[in-house]
């Protein structure tokens, strides 16, 4: 595990792809992940854990079954495990993800939406 | 556990104590923590955990025995488990925290400088 500071708009910088979440830190079996999001993801939900996102810039829609949350930046939302959702954002917007290793961005649901787990960047 | 968008600048908004961290979510077993960190802490590891620093504004260094690592806005550091750190802050520098509940912001060195655990905010 590199142990560096990892500054969050630099590794941000380097990611080109959308919907490709890279890691950038681990703490204990966690890992930071982030993420470029544009446009509308699937539903999904993780059934073994929660999952959190941090808006490090622009704006991000989860929409849940009962309800839709915006996240500006600076703010933070944890979808509770088990809980179906689906990101969305009308224009691309950086997001922070914090959850265990080996957590696949599209949960169960699978198909083509699915990225590589475990990429650092 | 609250599931709702955590605002981290009003949240710190509301804190006036310094090296006292407050809980704004929870994701698993673990906790998302704001605190006001300014002056010196004391020298302390924690021996169970690994423990991540994200500085959300100012600047804040963390000596560690053989390096200090300075982290700005936007930057984030894990001190990896049982590595002793001591947090430093020229001015006021707001940080969030990620951890395991239950950890003790003075680890096993205890003394006046423990802030209550698991206080929300």
């Amino acid at each position: 595990m590199p142990v560096d500071v990892v500054n969050l708009a630099r590794k941000l910088s380097l990611l080109q792809e959308q919907w490709s979440p890279r890691v950038v830190a681990e703490m204990n079996d966690y890992q930071f992940k982030i993420v470029k999001l544009e446009g509308e993801f699937i539903w999904h939900d993780h059934k073994e854990t929660d999952e959190t996102f941090v808006v490090l810039k622009g704006e991000l829609a989860i929409e849940l079954r009962d309800r839709t949350v915006t996240l500006s930046e600076g703010e933070l939302f944890v979808v509770p495990k088990g809980v179906e959702h689906r990101p969305r954002a009308a224009k691309e917007c950086h997001v922070l993800l914090i959850e265990p290793r080996g957590v696949v961005n599209t949960g169960d649901a699978g198909g083509p939406r699915t990225a590589p787990n475990d990429v650092w960047i």
